[in-house]
């Protein structure tokens, strides 16, 4: 009984994952279609994220069950809980990623990001989409090390929105409001996406050690 | 043993109340602060985040305990996941104030909205405050039709993002890179403030009736 449990528990943070591999694959495809202007692909990433949606549900539906059924203490108790709270993250970051895809869409055929900012933005959303990839083997491998390691990178995002806005904010911007305006949130989302990860990769440090990685620190 | 088990979850619901209460008084603070350019009240709603923060532990504390002891099925495990979930969201919206206080603190001694588009921006934040005091009342009173009351009123908000856009991208604005970002990013939270809110109504509509709002809509 026991042992079927525990398989449950390991087959919702493999769900955990998998939802996580599709967060990866929108992200990286609303930067594709940011950067080049393609409608074809901002709807794809649109479109499938109802997949998200309903992986989540599912997620939820099983972690119900395991509360419901098998009543579970300590840290199972506070697994589950994690896994929760998990999900949800991993939803808005799907959300965050068809926030994204739609500033793609609303400047087709045009590219919402002028040229010069570019690379900036590019490296915000490579970095963002490295957060996720990486938080997903924390949720594969239960990584603390690799958890604490990813809250110390979420620190180059915050220095390439503080660089985006010098960009967009010196003298030499001469694309105007809409594209500033369109930069800004991008970032933002971005910022978001990142965050997400971190946060998602500290409950991982709190399932596994019972303490949140601040705590670790001060240790 | 029941009812004190019952005492202690309608003592959560107080607590999300009383932090839901916090999270009015630093919206409405967070505005002033922008609207007046007042450095010391955009440092309030900062410093005060805090509180928000600690109460937000201590409810998750309770949850957590509720669930380890009283091991609850059916409602009222829904009831003790949904408040988990309602208390990390009163959370961010405390942190979307505090973004809206920075905005404001690092124009001081300016405003960073323009005159101009200052209705726009002032019916925002009183739309988001007022979604936050009904919310407040929506948890005490367990009130479904003002639940999916609320939700209908979020339309209000996305109608006023679309005008600020159309005002700030339009030819008559004159206020430069640097307002039109602070406006658009504003806009972005307090449009988050009022989607919390939605969501906080829709799971208090979720444990009370056991369905999600859109799925009595359909009934």
């Amino acid at each position: 009984m026991r042992e079927a449990y525990h398989d449950q528990l390991d087959s919702i943070f493999d769900d955990l994952a998998g939802i996580c591999r599709r967060v990866e694959t929108a992200v990286g495809l609303a930067t594709q279609a940011l950067m080049s202007g393609d409608a074809a692909i901002a709807e794809r990433v649109i479109s499938e994220d109802v997949e998200i949606d309903l992986a989540r549900e599912r997620v939820e539906g099983s972690a119900f069950s395991l509360l419901s059924l098998q009543q579970p203490v300590a840290t199972d108790l506070r697994t589950i809980v994690a896994a929760l709270r998990m999900v949800s993250e991993l939803e808005r970051m799907g959300d965050l990623s068809v926030h994204v895809a739609k500033v793609a869409r609303l400047r087709v055929p045009e590219i919402a990001v002028p040229e010069d900012i570019r690379p900036t933005v590019q490296r915000m959303a490579t970095v963002a989409e490295d957060m996720v990839k990486r938080v997903r083997e924390v949720i594969i491998g239960r990584d603390v090390e690799a958890a604490i390691a990813l809250g110390r990178d979420d620190e180059e995002m915050d220095g390439l929105r503080r660089r985006s806005f010098a960009e967009l904010l010196s003298d030499d911007w001469t694309h105007g409001v809409e594209a500033a305006v369109d930069v800004a949130l991008l970032g933002r989302y971005y910022e978001r996406i990142a965050d997400h990860a971190v946060s998602i990769a500290n409950r991982v440090v709190f399932v596994v050690t019972g303490h949140n990685p601040t705590a670790l620190a001060e240790q």
